[in-house]
Parts: C-alpha cells; structure tokens; sequence
C-alpha cells in the first residue's frame, strides 16, 4: 500500500548515549522521506516556501517499536490520504537487514499561504493515494 | 495540574528555512524538560543507563498550534500519569511572551533492563501524579 | 578578557554513543554564544536576515580538550575583534563545577548583503573589543 | 589525491533560517564520511567505542566557501595522513552539480582507550596515506 521508499543510512551523529537513534532523529527521516516524495513528483518545500507557500504539520503520531542502530540501513515508505483540507502522511520505517518495523507514524499537515490556511494544493492533491 | 516546569530559549540553529523551530526540535525540548525534571527529583537518565535500565519511549502525539520563531522564551511543562507499566507524560510548550499553547503533547513511556520489560521503577512512580 | 558569557545545560540528546557531548554541537553552542551576545546588544542575526544581511561564517577552529557530559553545565564566553574585513570571535566554553576549559575555538565571520561581501556593519563595529 | 568519497542529499531540515545548510551541519557530514569510510574498511567506530577503544576528535579546522541549499547533492571526499600520534583527515565537500568547492576541513584525532592515549591502532594505521 505504501507508495514510495526511500533507504537511508543511520548515522552514528544521529544515536544517543543509549547508542541508539534517538526519537526526535525519526522525525528527521520522516520529514526527508516526504520531502524527496515530493521532490520525485516535481513538488519542492523550500520552492514552496519562497512563493509564500507553507506546508506545516499539524499533528503527529509515532509508535516506536524496534530501535535503529549504528550500521543499520532504514528502509521509509509512505503513503498520502486526504482528509478536509488535510494531507494525511502514513509513514513506517524498517530495518533493511531483516524488515523489522521501526515506527509507524501518521503526520497530518496542512498548506498555508501568508498565515492563511488553504484548503489544499492543486500539485499535492495529485500525489494522494484514492 | 502541570507539576513541574522548565524555561527555554529557542536557539537561532533550531529555526528551519521557513524561520521557524523544527518540528522535531520539539522532540528534544520535550525530551529535555523530562530529563531535567528527572534530574530535580534526583534521577539521572543516564547514571539508570549506565546502571543497564534504560526509559524508552514507546508513543508520542503532538499537536501543533503555533510555532515559535528566533527570540522566542519557551516554557515548557509537564505533569505524569502511569497507566499500566506505561509512564505517561502529558507535556505543553508555552509561548512565554503571551502564554500562547506552541504544542501539546503525551509522550507514554516505559522502562527496560538489559531489554527486558519493567512494570516499573520506584524512582519513577514517586513522581507519578494521583 | 572576554567579555560576554553565558551559561547552558548540556542536554541528553547533544551526547552521542561515546556517551559525552558530540563535536558537532560545540558549533550550536558557539553560534548560540554569538547570537545571544548580539540580542544583547539589541542585534538579531534573524531580523538582519530579514533585512537582507546576513552574517557568515567563514572559518572555524576548534580545539578540543576535554568533554562535556550528561548533566554539565558549561560557561561559554567571548570576545570580538575586528581583522579587515572580518569580525573574529575568540571563544571558550568552560565547565562549570571544575572550571576546566572544554574547548578553544575561533570563528571569522563576514558581513554580505544580497551576496555582496561588506566591509562591515556599524552595529557589530561597535561591538568589537578595542 | 583524496582516497575515499561519499555522495549525501542535502535534507531540507539542516537548513537554517538563511535556508542554507546550517554551520555546524558540515561537522555531521565530515563525521559520517569519515565513520562510514571506516566502516568500508571493516572498522566501526561504534564497535570500537564498546570495546573500550574511543576515536576522538581533538582539532578541526574548516574553511567555508560556498553553501549548500535544499536539493543540492554533495560529494565528501577524504585521505588521511599520521603525524605523530594524531590521525589527521583532510576533507573537503564538493556541490555535485558544478563541482564547487563548499568546505575543506582538516580534523586531527587520537585514539584512546579508557581514557588513555594511545600512540595509534594497527586498523587505522592500514588506511593512512603514504
């Protein structure tokens, strides 16, 4: 069902003194993941931004389930819903070595014009899954 | 009903190109005001790492609602619940300059020894709200 | 010598899987230092940004000598002085319980707007040690 | 002359409020070059660390040239010489598109174990420039 993946590498920087990967570096790799969707399908955020254009999240939902560690390699998928005005990504997360999940997350964001809130974007309406 | 409390600065780095903080950096504001709470009752994050027992997070939520830019004072509270072997931390980042709710947030929590699953901590469940 | 200080908590997510504060973060808390000792002097590198000048970094030296860990709190401290073009700021940061210097850097930075390199900004002259 | 490189994705997140690559950012990319360098050559710094056997960055040295911005791939590329006791690295990072030369680095380190230093490791001394 997911729609699009992207594998990166975890970065030692990126693990705690647990020697882990620490939490708030997931959404790092979940904000990249939708960034470089959006990036294959012609859709840039930073573009976006310097025409007043502004995707904010509104809300997140992350449920960790298996830690990632140095040397591992990280598969992202995601997926786009739309829901009233806002674009619901399901993201996941999972270990290359042996597709362990990592974190299931559901982010909810929203397009913004000078403060305003859109009811949606033309280019994005076009990469949400039916 | 928040029980403990932790001022902040936003720091220039924490701001993203749209010029305001990251949302993942409200992860690590999140993390820090538990951590230094911990360390005001006199529990040490990572002495108890040391010691092989680890606290890990197993869910986050958050809303956004309005973010906080370069200049901005944070205030950033918390008060926590146990639900089971969960520690459940309920959690609001303040704007300090108009009180302003920045984010809301439930960050449920358990703890481990050498990987093994924990009901729970002593030191923790002193802290815990009734 | 110096003449601006500021006091910071290290933060458990800035340590890294050796378990003390990871080199990379000594620039967070050095640009933080910078940018603090400028709001003080009614000088904001972000609303400068928004003007169309922004100050660069051009070089950076850093000499490590001890670590900071979990629970620390370091004295990060400066002074300015003005080569040619550039405005070089001679900093060390400290910890705090033993006073043992942690690190030893020095930062040249430049003044641009609109990509031009300027041959300096009165508000940051005035500034400057003598 | 340099003997390894690593092509990274600028992600949209390292940028800061000037919607460059922050700074401090350049040190995450130089230590990830240099760790999965390492780890090409069957040394992990993470494995060493718990082997009691600690890589440490003691000195560094970068000079800014041109910014990487969202959407630029870079290209990091090393080689490594020994002088004394130290491991020296000589980096630079090259915008992919133009070949632009972003930053040259230079980053002295020592080996220690349990705190102490150590005159060198056979496993990094195999991988040093002759």
């Amino acid at each position: 069902m997911y729609t699009y993946e992207l594998e990166l590498k975890v970065r030692d920087y990126e693990c705690d003194l647990q020697g882990i990967v620490n939490n708030s570096v997931y959404q790092n790799y979940l904000e990249h993941t939708r960034h470089e969707f959006l990036l294959e399908n012609n859709v840039s955020f930073s573009d976006l931004h310097n025409q007043g254009i502004d995707a904010v999240v509104a809300r997140v939902q992350i449920s960790y389930k298996n830690s990632l560690r140095p040397k591992d390699t990280l598969v992202s998928k995601l997926y786009v819903k739309k829901e009233g005005v806002k674009y619901v990504f399901h993201q996941a997360i999972f270990r290359k070595s042996d597709d362990k999940l990592c974190i299931k997350a559901k982010v909810e964001s929203v397009v913004t014009q000078g403060g305003k809130l859109l009811s949606g974007l033309p280019a994005f309406d076009a990469l949400v899954d039916k």
